[in-house]
């Protein structure tokens, strides 16, 4: 049965160094995956790592990427085998914020401050007319919530075009740093600045397309990002 | 000989789509990494890929990335053939910008203003200690220029914890989006708003540590962050 409460652990999902910033809690794996719509998507072509930006959504445990039918990635996740059966694309997914850099007095202890989660697993291309529609309504409301029931749906032509992969929560990680710098004791006294920088993001105020229609207001739902 | 004004385009270089937004122009590359501080490096680890958020400085066509000797990539890329060759790892670095969400009358036509680089290569253990020392004031500047002689350099014990991989610049592109929403001429009219909304990036007050000396103030080279 699922833990309801966490991913378990795996040979790579257990890190290295650092492994008390490590975490397997749905929770805060969900609301790193939530708070931004970019991620990284990692995959091996010719037998060499391939790491692409991309926009992703999220419906409960299953991420979703979309990008035109001709793509690398969802070329390769879309091949069959002779055998007709789909094997799928090993990618990895990992989403990043920074949220503080932290300078110590030794150049050795600087660091930053970040969220960050590494989703391991075999993407698949997903078929079914239904699923693709949440899966692309996701991605667009991943972006700007409430986006996606203020726009004209896909058309037939467009939704041909576009391709979807699913990628499950299931050998997932978060690792977290916060809080200040660990210098030495011995170098407390040195004379340099020590602390962190908040690195802050927002957005700024919307500019109209060229050919909007000046009666059309800003939408609430772009008001509250 | 080098083209001193671009990178040679490559097979993996070349996109399969939206091919007018690459470049291979060096001062547009070099412009998107040093603009930030993170990167996202990929590697393969028994067949599948790993991806990794990560720090980098960049030295002339040579990027940088350190970690402790005992993390997984740094440890793959410092590993010994049996006859003593160094065959380095294969790496993707890739950085992205978010510059703003991009919002179409149609769900089709949704997306991102971006700038990104994505290099392709090798990338192997920096062993001669004068360049080690150089790649890490370069990582500790690109992320605060000028920190690294306003802090503590790295001593024996320090120095011998770090691992530096070097990465040059042969095999890389960069990709821009820029400009409105690409609407179709019949969705000009739907009621949808459309435009763009800026991604800003930005730094808050810096927080000193709690065990600072109130008497060192904060330096110039924060303030103009």
């Amino acid at each position: 049965m699922q833990d309801p409460t966490g991913y378990p652990p795996t040979a790579r999902t257990v890190p290295t160094r650092s492994a008390k910033r490590a975490s397997y809690d749905r929770e805060l794996v969900h609301a790193i995956l939530d708070e931004t719509y970019l991620c990284h998507l990692g995959f091996v072509r010719d037998g060499a790592p391939v790491v692409l930006p991309t926009l992703y959504g999220r419906v409960g445990e299953r991420l979703y990427v979309h990008g035109s039918t001709g793509s690398r990635p969802l070329r390769m996740a879309g091949a069959r085998q002779p055998d007709d059966t789909d094997p799928g694309l090993a990618v990895c997914l990992t989403v990043t914020h920074v949220d503080g850099l932290v300078l110590a007095r030794s150049a050795f202890h600087h660091s930053i401050n970040y969220r960050s989660v590494v989703v391991h697993g075999v993407a698949h291309q997903v078929t079914d007319p239904q699923e693709r529609r949440v899966a692309l309504d996701a991605i667009v409301d991943h972006v700007v919530p409430g986006r996606s029931h203020d726009s004209r749906p896909g058309n037939e032509r467009e939704l041909a075009a576009t391709a979807v992969l699913s990628l499950d929560l299931h050998e997932v990680s978060a690792k977290v740093r916060t809080g200040g710098p660990g210098d030495e004791p011995e170098d407390v006294a040195l004379p340099h600045w020590s602390g962190v920088v908040p690195v802050e993001r927002g957005y700024g105020p919307p500019i109209p397309a060229d050919d909007l229609d000046p009666a059309v207001a800003v939408p609430d739902y772009l008001t509250v990002l």
